[in-house]
């Protein structure tokens, strides 16, 4: 049926477009706001009226509008409804800022406070994705979702509707995509309060009978390997949405406290990064597909049999970075507040559902700030996104606590009410000798926390990574700890390290001859201190960690779109 | 001088950190809000009292926070300003969402309406850089930048104020850090309403006489090689703060629309991109140090002498990423309306003003959209970014109105105010035709369109780059065009670059074999063809050439933090 059936029902939506056309090409008009001509304004019917250009003719853009509505019209051809009236007002008022499109959402029919009820009576227009169909004798359900919301449009058709045809023809199977236009009703059903009783259907793409995403479960392994369907299940789209939520609260979050967003570079040749295995990045390697067959020795070499990175792109080895911290510090001692959000690379060889190859990492840096303001930082920083997730997506959250981690709304919820508690080392292990459990690793002053002493601490599951002293933590005054900090949260662990960074030139210099690094290729880090130091903190996130810790989504791979792995860097 | 004078200065700032605690935990007190111990509760003086943990002693928090306030008191020990104030309040109410640190700002002292008369008479705390030093006869004046302005915050310092001795001995020059505490004062001068008269100086960091950013002009080209140093000119603060802003407005436009942002991958096995030479991302070399000396023979290779690609991370060649798009195409078929905003990468041998190996792009995709959608949504974004910055970075922008380019605020709020005039290519050729010019290409229609082609049209200068039309765009009736769309915009020529994509399963496969691209490669991308295929359309937009849009700054490489091009990836 696949390509017979598809054909048809995409044909009956094709844009006849603009025919003689190679290219649109949009400026304004620069020069000519005095220069009207009338003979051509009269043309200009994409253009207010105020500042018409001069010089060009539009008879062409004109038919190109024209086939612009002769698209809509397939589509909506007929629909009266006042979404409709709102696209085309909108399209007449072209050239405000900020308006270019109203397309109705499922989210803002059903997303209000009376779940659609308001919208009873009113015809709408929907365009998107069959979730199911159910055939009954009278009547015939639709699920539409659009992923605006895990809600799906509940959508009625019964057979005097037009294009009912299609749901005979076996045209409208899960996948499809469609566009329905009918009124509001009340619904019978428990699940919503609305539903959509269709009177136009039109299929916009069929969708083959081998789509791999029925109604049957499907695990979320086999969903990795079709990472690019699943953010149309309701768990990815879900995920997809949150993220979204996340993200979006990161950066208002800095903005709103003065923090400059700093784009850390991504290739790095500088080599005091050394956290971890890079990946190294060339073009010794021809790109693309050559590269499959490339023979080792095409590699240019020295005289030694040495590569010979003076042919590389940068003349010299680059790697994928590990971190924007010493980045970051470079602007924090310029513009004070600063953060980087941006993708960070390990080249670890870690095959488990706690790691990535590729994530994305939040790093604010504060200048004129101690531990203590990194600390109430990144408490405040995880209280605001948390709260923010919350409250702008209760019916995802719900969605998550029904069917990926029953109580996770309260665990949020605590986070964002809760004090949260500061316990230093000592107290820690304190803590842990008197609890007299028996731990894998027995516990003394000096050892680093693992997992199962953490997990005690948060009584929650902990994925303990047991930290090294990092050469720019600065060095308290007894001369053999640092001034750092982790944040432990349930089910994830440490979910932000940070540090004071040691600020002074001396103790930086003996701290990396201690470490036995090249003081050398610090000088820039160096620099910093040598020019107008000062105190300065930050912390580092791992933005899939706080994914897993806002969702209850298990395995790390699920909390990223395409994610990178041993083996697996598909799509 | 350097080191001698380095260290008492930082010395005064010294914490002296909790003796016997190595790293400090913190976390929230999930299970045991009703069990309060009123012993071990007179210690928490971080905790609010509603819920007090059971379990852990304070004594070494408590010892913590002594500590902490030691560091205040160093800085600002005698401050009895109204900001100090505030800021022992903020740590008082330490937990409430969104509170953490009040430092305050010199934005926020001259930025209002009365560029700080309002504050005039109080006593106030600034920290930040010194810029220059005038040591005039009776009075000393110290001009202080901290990154949150192009202003200086100008304090007078006369001798009978406290840390007057740190002038005459030659620690205050430029460069180095300090924290002054004065009254607000009128100002004398024409630059400014308001100064600060320096009742306490304290030197945080001194700046070696080496500090290559002396008040003399240095030139872009010098500074480059200053990357860490450079934001701390007025220029380069200027980009970072109109960049930041134009991020944060970008991803303001797209959330208020109800887009979502996708982490499109940065490391992509997917050989369906082809657009551009790619950088090659591996393991098979050495990472970080060993790089150097690696030799050739050191890399896997098969009996055939080829590169064992089963080795690599990845267990098959791996490239930076050219574009996000079709990985967004995979998540607005599926949510419908998405972005990315991500760095992505050119391994092109382009040594130009134009040119970056890594930059940072916005593409969105559009579900449902026409290439009219399309241009719509361009021509809005686009609006509402440099609307968002003409309003919110008026200082900045006045700096390069008047040091950079003479009458950039003007050209951006034609952006604002004006339409955008769409022209077919067909009419661009006929305008050029009409135009009598001679240019070096001859146009006829048919042609690709070249820079001094679209510099005429725009009447501005452009950096042209011919199109190839991509597999993707959609074809029209014709048979031999495609629904594609350029922006041009005055200085930049091509900002934009978008296309209806071809949504119809056997155009799309008849393409890929015209052009003789592996269908095989593509199954993930022709699947979305496959199960309920949408009309849809996205564009692309290099944000570096939108910060030299909205800067006027000339080379590309100083709209970047950390800009890298053959032969360079410093830092």
């Amino acid at each position: 049926m696949a390509t017979a059936a598809f054909s048809p029902a995409t044909a009956s939506l094709r844009l006849k477009p603009f025919s003689s056309t190679v290219r649109l090409l949009s400026f304004y008009n620069h020069h000519h706001r005095h220069h009207l001509n009338p003979n051509k304004l009269k043309h200009q019917i994409i253009l207010t009226p105020h500042h018409p250009p001069k010089l060009f003719h539009f008879n062409h853009s004109n038919r190109y509008i024209t086939n612009r509505q002769r698209f809509s019209t397939v589509v909506s051809a007929t629909v009266s409804s006042g979404e409709t009236v709102e696209k085309l007002k909108t399209e007449s008022t072209e050239g405000l800022v900020g308006e270019f499109r109203k397309r109705l959402r499922i989210a803002d029919i059903k997303g209000g406070e009376s779940e659609g009820l308001d919208k009873l009576g009113q015809t709408l227009t929907v365009r998107g994705w069959v979730r199911t169909l159910r055939v009954q004798s009278s009547v015939t359900f639709i699920e539409v979702n659009d992923g605006s919301c895990v809600s799906n449009m509940q959508c009625v058709i019964d057979s005097d509707a037009e294009g009912y045809d299609q749901v005979e023809s076996g045209l409208i199977t899960t996948g499809a995509s469609v566009c329905v236009q009918g009124v509001v009703v009340p619904s019978q059903g428990k699940k919503q309060k609305i539903e959509l009783k269709i009177s136009k259907l039109v299929t916009v793409g069929t969708s083959d009978p081998s789509f791999p995403i029925q109604k049957k479960k499907v695990t979320r392994e086999f969903l990795r390997s079709k990472a690019h369907l699943r953010p149309r299940t309701n768990t990815f789209g879900a995920v997809a949405r949150v993220r979204n939520a996340l993200a979006y609260a990161t950066h208002k979050f800095f903005q709103e406290n003065g923090f400059v967003w700093v784009a850390s570079p991504i290739i790095t040749a500088s080599d005091c990064e050394g956290a971890g295995e890079q990946f190294c990045v060339t073009t010794l390697i021809p790109s693309s597909k050559e590269a499959i067959d490339s023979p080792v020795d095409a590699i240019p070499r020295t005289k030694n049999g040495l590569i010979d990175w003076s042919q590389d792109f940068f003349e010299k080895p680059a790697f994928l970075t590990v971190s924007g911290q010493l980045n970051g510090e470079t602007y924090a001692t310029a513009l004070s507040d600063v953060y980087t959000f941006g993708p960070t690379f390990r080249a670890e060889n870690s095959n488990t559902s706690r790691h990535l190859a590729e994530f994305w990492m939040i790093e604010p840096e504060l200048a004129f700030a101690d531990l203590n303001d990194d600390m109430a930082c990144a408490t405040a920083y995880l209280q605001y996104v948390v709260k923010h997730v919350l409250e702008n997506c209760k019916e995802d959250m719900d969605f998550f606590n029904n069917w990926i981690e029953k109580g996770i709304i309260d665990r949020l919820s605590d986070v964002v009410e809760k004090s949260f508690v500061r316990m230093t080392y000592t107290d820690a292990v304190e803590l842990l000798l008197k609890s007299k459990k028996k731990f894998e690793f027995p516990v003394k002053w000096g050892c680093d926390l693992q997992s199962e002493h953490e997990r005690y601490i948060t009584e929650e599951a902990f994925n303990g990574c047991p930290d090294i002293k990092a050469f720019y933590m600065r060095l308290n005054d007894d001369g053999k700890t640092v001034a750092a900090m982790d944040m432990l949260v349930p089910r994830v662990g440490e979910l932000i390290g940070g540090s004071q960074r040691e600020e002074r030139l001396d103790y930086l210099e003996t701290r990396l001859d201690e470490l036995k690094l090249n003081k050398e290729s610090f000088w820039w880090y160096l620099d910093l201190r040598r020019y107008g130091t000062v105190p300065h903190a930050g912390f580092g996130l791992g933005f899939e960690r706080l994914v897993q810790f806002a969702t209850g989504i298990d395995n790390i791979r699920d909390t990223i779109p395409f994610p990178r792995a041993p083996g697996s860097a598909e799509f």
